[in-house]
This record gives C-alpha cells, sequence and structure tokens, in this order.
C-alpha cells in the first residue's frame, strides 16, 4: 500500500455490476493495518455452489487446509477474507482461528460453519487473533449490500499498487449472467511472502461440479500461466461461487453442457484478466513480459521452457535493464530440460526475429530491438521448430525494485 | 574484471605446486578484452587420461559439444580456454571455430586434433575470431612451463572478482600425489550468461574409467550442490586431467580400488574448495550460504528443498536484507513438491532454532538471530522429521549489485 501505482497498471478500472444473490461488506478488524478495510464479509443466496484451485504447496495456510476440506460439499454461504496476516505456519493456533471465525461468520450469516470459506493474506508465523473478527462481523452482516466489489477488492490488499477486478458477461440459453471477479497479487509485508487470493462470483445457475471443471480448465492458462518470482505462496487461493439468482437461466448440472460455452469463455476472461493485472502489479515491476513458446513437442513442454524462460533471473534482469539477451533466452531453453534442438531454435522480441536456426539472425535491426525494449509491454517469442505444442506465460522483469521490497524493509 | 573483490573471497591464496607433466602458458589473444589475459594452453604429456562433466543444457556451446565427443577416447595432450566469447549460439561457424582452434593447439602440441580439449567463455552468439589464436598458439606451446596455476586462473576470469585456485595432495600406495584445480565462476559480459568452468590436473597415475568414475562422484556434493541464481549455463564444463607422472606412483585401472581412498577425498576436496569460491563470487554476493536440509525421505528429496531454497528470491532477498525470514524457507520448502509435514517441520538460522513442530519456536531470541544475519557466513537448516535423508548446498544471496550487473550494463 505504500508504494506508488505500478506503471503497468490498467488506464480503466471497470464498473462493477451487482451480482444477484451476493452481498458484500468491508470492515477494519485492525489484524495489521491503520487507517484502511482489512475484512470482507461475502453473503451468498441459499443454493450457491462453490468450486476452487488451491495451492499445491506442502505447507499450505490453515485457511487453504479448511477450505480444501469444505470445497467437497459444494455449498457455500460466506466467505470471510482478511488481509495483514496469512494464519500459515500457525499450527494448532492457526486451526483454532479459522474454526473460530467460521463460526462467528456462521452465526451472523445465519448458516452453519461448513458453509463458510476462509482466506487470509499477510504475515507468516504470527497467530492470526481472530478474536478482533468479534464485534465486526455481525455489524459487517447487517451492512451487507449487493455490489462493493472495488470495495472489497481494496480490503483483501497487501502491498498491491492497485485493486484488482474484472468482469464479464454471458448467455446461458436466452438468459444473461454476470461474472465477477477480484484478485490481490504479488505483495509483500514484513516478514511474508507471495501470495495470490481470487474470488469469483457469478449469479449463473450451475452446479458445482460443472463449475469446479470450468475452473480446473480455465484456471491452467490464466492463474497458472503467471510468474512473477517463481515462488509459490502457502496461501493461494481461487474460490468462485455461483448463487443460481440470475432470472430466467436454466439450471445446469454438467460441464459438458452445450449451453455453457459463451459462460465457459467468459468465466476464463474474467481469471484471464484478473491474472494479467496480477503481473502487472508484480513486485517492482516495470515490464510486463509475455513469453510466448511454438513448436515445441506438446503444451506441456512448451509451458515448461515457457516457465524456465519467465523464473530465469537473467532474462528478466536483461529485460529490466532493457537489453534484448537473447543468448540469455537460450539459456534458458537449454536448462528447461524438454526436446529443443539449438539449431532449429529462433527467438523474437517483439517483432524483430533475434535469433534463427541457432545463430544470431544476420539480418537484424538492433536499433528497432532496442526502441521495442523500451515499451512497457515485452513479447519474447520462442520457436522450437519441434512439433505443434505452443503456450503464453505471462511474468514481469526483475528489478532493484524488487530487491528492495524484499530485501530492505526491516532496515 | 571492473568489479571490487568480493567481500566474500578467501583471506588466503594457496601456492599452487608443480604438477609434473602438465605445463601451462597464458597470453593475450584480444578475443575481446584489452589489457589482460584471455587464452590458456595446457600442455600434457602422453599417457595423459581424462575425465569430465558437462553442462545437461539443450543448447550447449559447440566447445562442449566437441569437449563430449572427444572425451570417449579418455586421452588428452592438450587444452585450450579462452575468456571473452562463449562460442555458444553460433551455429556452424561455432563448429569450424572449434576445429579450427583445436588443429592450431595440435600442431602446436604436436598431437592430434582430437587430443585436444576445449573450452570458451564470455560473450554468446557471437562468431568466436579463431583466426587470433594463429600466431599466439606457437608461441604459448615455446613459453608452456610447468607451476603458473594462478596465472590460468586469472585467464579464464571474466566477471570473476577474484582467481579461484585449489590444491590438495594425497597418497596412493607409498607415493604422494597432487591435485590442482582451477576455476571460474559466475560472471557476465554483454550480452553473457552464467558459466562454470573448472580444470582439475593431476600427476596420479589413474586410467581414464576411473577417474571418470570419481570425477562423476564428486560432483554432485560439489559443483553440482552449489547455485547462484538457479541458471544453468550452456558452456559448464568440468575437466580432470591426470597425467600419471608422479615419481612410484603405483598405477590405478579400477574406481574400486582400495588405494584410491585417500585421492576420492583429496579430489573432493578440491572441487569443494573451488565450488565454495564460485559461491563467494556470485554476483553481487554479500552473504555466503549454506542451506541444511535433513530428516527428509531421501537425499535426493533433501537436495531438491535444499535447492528450491537456495533458488528462492524472496528467501535470497531476505538474506540481502539480513532478514531471518524463516516464513519463506517454509514456502520455499513447500513448493519444492517434496514430501513435508508442515506439523513436523523446524528451522535454524545459524545456531537459533526459529521455528520448530509447524510454528514459531517461542523462546527464540530475535536480537540473537538479527545479530547472527550481520555475518558473512549464513547457516540455514531445515529438519523435515521424516527420514535419514540429508544434503547441503551453498548458494549467495540476492542483492541489488545482482540486478545492476545483469540489467544496467547497456545503460
Amino acid at each position: 500500500m505504500s508504494h506508488t501505482v505500478s506503471p503497468l497498471a490498467p488506464k480503466h478500472v471497470p464498473d462493477m455490476p451487482e451480482i444477484p444473490g451476493v452481498r458484500l461488506a468491508t470492515g477494519a478488524a485492525g489484524i495489521k493495518y491503520k487507517g484502511r478495510t482489512d475484512v470482507l464479509l461475502a453473503l451468498f443466496d441459499k443454493g450457491t455452489a462453490v468450486a476452487g484451485a488451491l495451492t499445491r504447496s506442502k505447507c499450505p495456510s490453515a485457511p487453504v487446509e479448511w477450505c480444501r476440506a469444505k470445497l467437497r460439499s459444494g455449498k457455500a454461504r460466506a466467505l470471510v477474507v482478511n488481509s495483514g496476516n496469512a494464519n500459515a505456519f500457525t499450527g494448532k493456533t492457526g486451526r483454532a482461528a479459522t474454526m473460530f471465525t467460521a463460526k462467528l461468520a456462521a452465526q451472523a450469516a445465519g448458516c452453519k460453519p461448513a458453509d463458510v470459506f476462509l482466506a487470509s493474506t499477510g504475515v507468516i508465523g504470527e497467530p492470526l487473533p481472530a478474536q478482533r473478527f468479534d464485534g465486526v462481523m455481525e455489524k459487517l452482516a447487517g451492512e451487507a449490500a449487493p455490489g462493493r466489489f472495488l470495495a472489497a477488492a481494496k480490503a483483501i490488499m497487501t502491498t498491491d499498487t492497485f485493486p484488482k477486478v474484472a468482469t464479464a458477461r454471458a448467455k446461458i440459453g436466452d438468459a444473461t449472467v454476470t461474472i465477477n471477479g477480484i484478485a490481490k497479487g504479488a505483495g509483500m509485508i514484513a516478514p511474508d511472502m507471495a501470495t495470490m487470493l481470487s474470488f469469483v462470483f457469478t449469479d449463473a445457475p450451475i452446479a458445482a461440479p460443472a463449475l469446479q471443471a470450468i475452473l480446473s480448465e480455465a484456471v491452467g492458462d490464466t492463474f497458472n500461466a503467471v510468474s512473477i518470482d517463481g515462488d509459490t505462496s502457502t496461501s493461494d487461493t481461487l474460490l468462485a461461487f455461483a448463487t443460481g439468482a440470475a432470472k430466467d437461466a436454466p439450471k445446469i448440472s454438467r460441464a459438458s453442457d452445450p449451453r455453457l460455452k459463451a459462460f465457459r469463455a467468459a468465466f476464463a476472461q474474467v481469471l484471464g484478466n484478473l491474472s494479467e493485472q496480477i503481473a502487472r502489479d508484480g513486485e517492482g515491476a516495470r515490464h510486463l513480459v509475455e513469453i510466448i513458446v511454438e513448436g515445441a513437442t506438446s503444451k506441456k513442454s512448451a509451458r515448461r521452457i515457457a516457465m524456465s524462460i519467465a523464473n530465469s533471473p537473467l532474462v528478466k534482469t536483461a529485460i529490466a535493464g532493457e537489453d534484448a539477451n537473447w543468448g540469455r533466452v537460450v539459456m534458458a531453453v537449454g536448462k528447461a530440460g524438454e526436446p529443443a534442438d539449438r539449431d532449429k531454435l529462433s527467438i523474437w522480441f517483439g517483432d524483430t526475429r533475434v535469433a534463427h536456426k541457432g545463430a544470431r539472425d544476420p539480418g537484424y535491426d538492433e536499433a528497432a530491438v532496442s526502441r521495442a525494449m523500451k515499451n512497457p509491454e515485452i513479447r519474447v517469442k520462442v520457436a522450437l521448430g519441434l512439433g505443434k505444442g505452443r503456450d503464453r506465460v505471462l511474468t514481469c522483469d526483475l528489478t532493484k525494485e524488487y530487491v528492495a521490497i524484499n530485501g530492505d524493509y526491516r532496515s
């Protein structure tokens, strides 16, 4: 919050429509921050379906473990998100804090604790003072109202430099449904780590298993295709809530239902939009970097090579220096461990092919590439010439500000 | 070469004894640098055995491909190493340059090109002007003499801030043999990448297959257990030459020969010493970091977890900030994908246990840990409590200087 807004922030913040069946309220529980909101309560109408994707970390936070267990029912009535404390690596205390928070929210919402979903982001290793939710929870439940998605996105920020919202509409049969999403990105507070949280809300009447299938499919090329620094959070949480309150929309029970085509695309669009915003707000980021790998032996292989490039400190520092250092891209392709033939490799920075068939492209115009590297958005394309596998990931550059944000805060 | 000497440089440079059967010469071929040596010629007596380990990059440099082919014979008579140009990603030109260089050296040394080994480090993607070796090669062969290992280590530096040498002696039977090693570490020149080269010389009479077995065994816990930034070079090359010229030493043909016990330990000691120097000269390094993982399900699992910690930008920036941020260590353990039980995890910074059984250690003294973090050498220990797997890797911190070295040089 203390940092200036990323120069890569979207120029336009969309108006976020109401979602029938969803009411939101935000408040200040004083978990860590002063003078800002730090808790979000979302209430859902009866019959709301839920699906999710959670961190694959072997050391997940207490709320992640809570959500993993509660997702099995596919039902949700409330969501509580706090910023300022991640409730991670907090042992038994952490489990007790999730149970306490869920009970408070359930009382306020008039539901069972098992229908309450939880997410926390912020300091790790410190007990979450969940008693501070006592008192505010009842008040938030009373205030909860439709809309307020931008306020919700603000309440869950840590060191994000801008709130992240996205919205889309889609037809299901003759009815129009709305999908709203909010997210927080890679931010730091002492002592902390990058944490990604995102919550998506829709009035579409989609059963939980179908919603889960759509979410699992969409996450692969959106949130899972973004990397700031290759460090996976203990707290990564994506949850989608479908209230079913859209007027006249047909109830959908199977993911294979052809009427889901437009919804599926709109849902992926919201996730793609939010995940790009996360890359745009990577710590210290000055360039948004799109890595495209094509001609790999498979999409999976293309992903691994793209991630090897996206996570290479040498590639990322070169881009910070606005240097089209394709030699480092070759290095990152080579170290990925995936099939690659040096002598078939071509590399582009922006529209300029800088390397072709395993050597510097003799025709390339250094001046044009240097100009392109000053653009805040950089595209790096690698053609392997082996097969039809293609993939795309987003990242940002590695700047001195990243080191400052993550190394200097105690000094 | 333009950077000030790393504060982590060894305080003492050992005297490097002569190795019977090895003659060295260094010169200035003017490949890139001015006012310094940039080419090393080593000549070996007839009967010298050679073994090696080369980068696993799928996009290796031309000299790496050359060495991989020539290692099969197990015989060496000469080694040519240049700095200033890596001869990597140079296509057919690169292969021609290796052949040309090997022929020149072979003429000068009076041997076959196939008995010449090659390594190059420096700029990538630019053709190596191998014709510049013409003229100097003959001169170097004339000048080659015993000793001069420190000069050899200096000639192969790129942006290393100090030359890296190590030496050890061992008994084989009643004879004493010597092992000398030189290395260059992670350095940058535009447009370049981290490259690791190391050459080890001994007068021990060990047949090539046995030497290869000893080298392969030793490299796992030395060079392969060091990471500066997780970026694997296209040029990594480790070669060991055994001249067999030690007086009265018995000829050893099998790696299982019990008389190799002391030699094996001394050889590993030289490799360990050189690889630690590489970590001490990591770009921008201000702290040498030793990561110990114990209680893993296997050594392999412990290695993966240790490397996940060693390569985490968040762990490395925290250490740069002298912050004992154990939450980020938890994160790195969690993302490694190896068996780990959060609630059995303990973490030490230096001698202080900061986390125990999945939560902050209630007894730990923050002031003592903060003092320890100011030490230029930091030890991070993780106990998983699952099995007997143990491993150790070395790395350094991630500082703004790293970003400056790798991002700023074009500006």
